[in-house]
């Protein structure tokens, strides 16, 4: 026994890790945060690339500033399309035509739950009248809120799948909500507290069995585990791009629709760009062929442009291999949490095996909403989630092992203040 | 009679209107478009300021880089309601509190025309119920098929005014076509191919005498003439800010509610960023106080900065001095125009009235769509509108009266080479 060895012997080293890592290189890639010690919010926000500072310039003087509205013709007209495609081929496992890139994640999903609702409320073909939503109950705040709207605008009920917070959804449990009445299935690939990551092969074939379409929010998900949207028969998919994608704040979501269902599904916010002949300014909307559809406004180009260069990143060090990673340091940060933490009782509200777990691990402890703004101070930041939950949220690509344990170390110690502030011992448990 | 008098006594010289103009000084605040020799559609997508390269930079490598998630609490999350309430001051005569900058103009027309005729039809004490969306013929695709969905989706009837296409919607034609069953009207400020600038005062005041109510779509006005929505009375108002108000291409959209109307309006896209207390994670919708009801999902930031800069601009320039340059730039193309191109059948599609017109001119002649390609490719850039129309948008601030004339010049010879071409003579009429 050398004093070199680990500490503990069951998790390697951190700087052993990052010298391993595969995809350390592409640290370099992102533009550094001064003052930060510990990014734990990756899965909330992205962190920007260098190549997208320089992008932006030569978009402002080159692409708006000198093409100016000939640009629209070069590319932008097409890019909701293009920058579609390309991320349903890099990330979505989507072929072409199924995927554009509008709007923001709760107005698409207002779209496509009202296309895909409407298409099976009128369809005169199925008896009964399929008038169920199924959602679970801990899905994120805008997915319930979109769908509780929709059910009261178009008389439709909400089905609630209560499910374990650590778990999330199973097959059984969803087996047991549906059947014939059952319109759609709403759920999230990753849920966004616990950081669980669904089946969403098994579901999607609970929801076929009964004849419902499933609807799948990726935002938690997507850029980290991998999607694999026309192997697994999903109907359709919305997400976001600024949390693991990269697309920097407030960018631009997508929606998927598989090819099979584009025809006769029609959303209701008809707009110019979505319509057949968008510059003929036609008399009437005639909804355009394929995914352009979908569409309602004038694109938001600007917004798209980190995404093209987040994208690229992605396609170069390729999803497998973030996953390998982003395992990796969950798995580290997990057992990091067991042996240092777990004494103050922190509690690791994540599932502990690999291949149920998302992006992001989350702990829970009463001292969080408390020491969150002290962490941020020292430039340690992760993400309080109410009532007393920690996400420690780690992007692959821009993530190492020594960053995240020297945060998991202030951590500790902020705990460990709070405590003794709290007059607490270590296992004291609650104070008030 | 000397040589030096200008060729048109009724119309100065250009140079000497640039040497004169006092908005001239902002023209250097603008990127050079290099290659472009005169620039036509600043009414359709404004030039980027050089203030917007550098706060671009800045923005991804402190805000988004070095703040990251940080950032949503310094400022972030309130900028749809802050952006809004400046643009309300500067360009809108809009009272704080009734303005956000949020979405596409599509996306915004869908959620107040929905909130309007819900509330409006939903409304038991109204006998008898109001049925009717009233919009004209002439109006802009987006918003005529908004509102066809939604009245094809609510049950609705729309009632369309046949407008003259080159004056647009009078007060006695509306007055015609509103009665007690009109739930909402729906006009443009200026007509986006003629530039005819309606009253919006008298319009409103008509909508308001049978009880409805009015929604102002501002795409084609707001940044180049006056708008006073809060003296006005108007109810309603959507509007795209990358237009006369330089936000870039597909920059986020604004919407105006008046603060009368807001508690009683519940727009149907129901969003975490919309509820009542954001970071809840509330079980249940409940629609916030005020303007941020009308907000669905996270807001679009990177889209949003430019728009920042381009309002500080405007703020410096006034609104009052943009109104009289565009009119004098309008007035020295209609004058042009007539002297040098009504010999080849060209016609001035936009009201001669300087009380009457917006900021573009629109011209008429069968070689126009064939002649705009031409036209882009040595940096002559107005904007060709089927059947046979040519907008030359011109954006006050960042547009001067030699370019102007310029940009006319280089029309006018490819008019004559196409009159050639088409083996006509100059006032031979349309070739087939």
């Amino acid at each position: 026994m050398s004093a070199t060895l680990p500490v503990t012997p069951a998790r390697p080293d951190a700087l052993a890790l990052d010298a391993d890592d595969p995809l350390a290189e592409h640290l370099a890639a992102f533009l550094p945060a001064t003052g930060v010690s510990a990014y734990f919010d990756g899965n909330s926000l992205g962190r920007p690339l260098r190549a997208t500072a320089d992008r932006l310039q030569s978009f402002i003087t080159e692409e708006w500033g000198t093409r100016l509205i000939r640009s629209w013709d070069d590319r932008w007209f097409a890019m909701p399309l293009t920058l579609g495609d390309r991320l349903g081929a890099v990330v979505l496992g989507a072929a072409g035509g199924q995927t554009v890139v509008a709007d923001s994640t709760t107005v698409l999903l207002y779209k496509l739950i009202r296309a895909a609702v409407d298409a099976s409320t009128a369809d005169g073909t199925t008896a009964p009248v399929r008038e169920d939503i199924v959602i679970d109950v801990g899905n994120f705040p805008t997915d319930r809120f979109v769908v509780e709207g929709i059910a009261a605008e178009r008389g439709l009920r909400v089905r609630w799948i209560d499910a374990d917070p650590v778990h999330g959804v199973t097959v059984d449990q969803l087996r047991e909500v549906v059947d014939e009445r059952t319109a759609l299935v709403v759920l999230s690939q990753v849920d966004y507290r616990s950081g669980a990551l669904l089946d969403v092969a098994g579901l999607t074939a609970v929801a076929h069995d009964v004849g419902a379409l499933v609807l799948w929010d990726l935002c938690h998900s997507a850029g980290a585990v991998p999607v694999e949207l026309d192997a697994w028969g999903v109907d359709l998919a919305v997400g976001c791009s600024y949390k693991y994608l990269g697309g920097g704040p407030g960018a631009p979501a997508y929606a998927y629709v598989a090819r099979r269902h584009q025809d006769r599904l029609l959303q209701p916010v008809q707009g110019w760009m979505g319509a057949s002949d968008v510059f003929a300014m036609a008399d009437t909307y005639r909804p355009a062929e394929g995914m352009r559809r979908f569409l309602s406004g004038t694109p938001p180009i600007v917004g798209m442009l980190p995404l093209e260069d987040a994208l690229s990143l992605i396609e170069t060090a390729g999803v497998p291999a973030i996953r390998e990673k982003s395992l990796a340091l969950t798995a580290f940060a997990i057992s990091w949490v067991d042996e240092h933490l777990a004494a103050f009782g922190v509690r690791v509200m994540t599932p502990r095996e690999p291949e149920r777990r998302g992006g992001h691990v989350t702990l829970g402890h009463p001292s969080f909403r408390e020491i969150t703004p002290e962490l941020w101070e020292v430039g340690v930041i992760p993400d309080f989630r109410h009532p007393d939950g920690l996400r420690i949220g780690l992007a692959p690509l821009s993530s190492g092992f020594v960053e995240l344990e020297r945060g998991l170390l202030r951590i500790a110690a902020a705990i460990e203040q709070w405590t003794q502030r709290a007059g607490s011992t270590p296992r004291g448990g609650q104070p008030s």
